[in-house]
């Protein structure tokens, strides 16, 4: 079934507000929450929101607490969360390093103890929608084994990099993890493989079966020792630079985890280039990539063009929504 | 055969000298491909030299060029590199980084107009052995095709991330293609398969075949579509905010490539977080990650190690020269 944006945005807030969130707050959340549904996020969107309700129930998440600056080195800020709802935690710090990139070019928030941000690729938006370029990353429980052994000891810690363009912007949103095991349970649902290989079977084996790697445990990192190296080195970039925790100090018992690292970086690319050559050049860029080449109509997608495909079709046919979430989802305002 | 870091040094020093270098340029110029060199990374140490040397005699590289600030935004400075030596002004930025990170908790210098650094990881080993958090990039010509086309549109655009630690610095070097050509032509050198999946071969099916992937033009970006992304982004990012070249801009004729653009980024640890705790929370995740698994010996190296063990070991034992070449580099003394 599908919905309107107007209608899961209302249903959302009044959830929230009920809650106790202040109204500002409870706003915000909503919107970040629809905005994700609407572009395609499903999985951190309406279907994730039960989950986001069940954390604030069991106290995780304190719907009361703002993020606090803890110092200030200029265009350098590091932020505690005190365990609040991570989607607004996340949204001011990106806000707050925009602020700081009009100040000085480029501005970084880290911060220290917060939750699950949900859609990494929120905050790329939003300092897209700012016009400067954005740069952020989470680390999350251990869910990947490094490269070389068998056992989770590495975040698949998201990262995403966004580019504002008058023409729709640029916004890579990417876990390190080769697949996640949100996209290996569709796979093994539609009794497809994957299309590349996604991990380990029980026998040790790169495979392209989802229900094997979910079996063993041992998805593989973009890359193989490339992703796992980048995967340590966000960890220890988030947890040293936010003085915060590290993947090894995030319990893994979902939905318990909690306690997370993230950095926020944002550049002020309208004041460093007032020539209006960007626009320009960003398009050259992207036609570059796409040009079909002399041997194939190649298909290239640049990072974010599926997204707002997504959100244009969906905002005119309307959002699909799982019926069984929607009505659990509906029904929680009477329960609160 | 082996020879020492003293005589390498000295015999590089030498050639730089009379090619009219000034004399401190000489001396940084032949310790970072000494440097180089030492910690393993042949082909861009004294491998790479004669190439380096051709480009400045065929005018690609002007020696006498020293990068120029272009304009200031407080922690983040643009600067045009003038077509100088790509390693001598990659050092000089990570350096001006460095020195705006204290002054700001983070510094950014964005350089454009350069040539190719040579070894990435340099500039990380710089910012750790400066006990700040370093990253830096640079784009290239066109050199790997985007997921879903056959032909070259991205760069493969080497990515460091650098941690400070005094038991050894934690430095990843890595570009976003799967298998560098150099690497592609060791193992079919070698007669062997690569370990995983490194290309297309010419029929458009994955392969291990090194030497199918050399024929094809079509090696892999790390994790498919999501190194295809990345690359993508750090080419925008590095091009946009230095104001420099995008990948497309960049010919591809090598030795031809130049006019690059990089990005150095540096965050103060030291100033940031006083508590010396850094350390010990460093050595805890390194710690994590390698610690044995209870199903497996597990052997996980962190980014930077293989370096400093070769670093110990060819210090020891000397530096290893392929004959040839260092008849070569001998002889390019008299030649000038």
């Amino acid at each position: 079934m599908r919905i309107s944006y107007q209608e899961l945005y209302d249903c959302l807030l009044g959830v929230l507000l009920k809650t106790g969130f202040a109204a500002d707050r409870a706003e915000l959340c909503a919107r970040l929450f629809a905005d994700t549904t609407r572009d395609g996020v499903y999985s951190h969107g309406v279907n994730r929101f039960p989950r986001f309700m069940e954390m604030i129930r069991n106290g995780i998440i304190d719907i009361h607490a703002r993020s606090e600056l803890v110092d200030s080195h200029g265009a350098f800020e590091r932020w505690d969360g005190k365990r609040g709802a991570g989607n607004l935690n996340a949204h001011a710090s990106m806000e707050r390093a925009i602020a700081l990139s009009r100040a000085h070019g480029i501005g970084c928030v880290a911060l220290a103890n917060t939750n699950h941000w949900m859609r990494g690729g929120s905050y790329g938006w939003q300092a897209a929608d700012a016009g400067v370029i954005g740069i952020c990353w989470t680390n999350t429980m251990p869910n990947l084994p490094p490269w070389g052994a068998n056992e989770p000891r590495l975040g698949n810690n998201p990262l995403v990099i966004a580019v504002p363009r008058s023409d729709g912007h640029i916004v890579l949103d990417m876990a390190i993890s080769q697949f996640s095991y949100g996209t290996l349970e569709s796979y093994r649902t539609r009794g497809e493989q994957l299309p590349v290989v996604g991990g380990f079977d029980l026998e040790g084996n790169l495979t392209r079966d989802p229900g094997a790697i979910e079996s063993s445990r041992r998805p593989l990192p973009i890359g193989y020792w490339k992703g796992s190296g980048l995967a340590l080195m966000l960890d220890m970039l988030a947890a040293l630079l936010s003085g915060g925790e590290a993947t090894h100090q995030i319990r893994a018992d979902v939905p318990q985890e909690t306690g997370l690292s993230q950095m926020f970086i944002a550049f002020d690319l309208q004041s460093i280039d007032k020539d209006a050559a960007n626009a320009e050049l960003i398009n050259q860029i992207i036609e570059f990539v796409q040009r079909p080449d002399a041997s194939s109509a190649a298909k290239v997608r640049y990072p974010g063009q599926r997204a707002l495909e997504i959100r244009r079709q969906n905002l005119t046919e309307g959002i699909p929504v799982e019926p069984e979430v929607w009505e659990k989802v509906q029904g929680m305002s009477d329960k609160l």
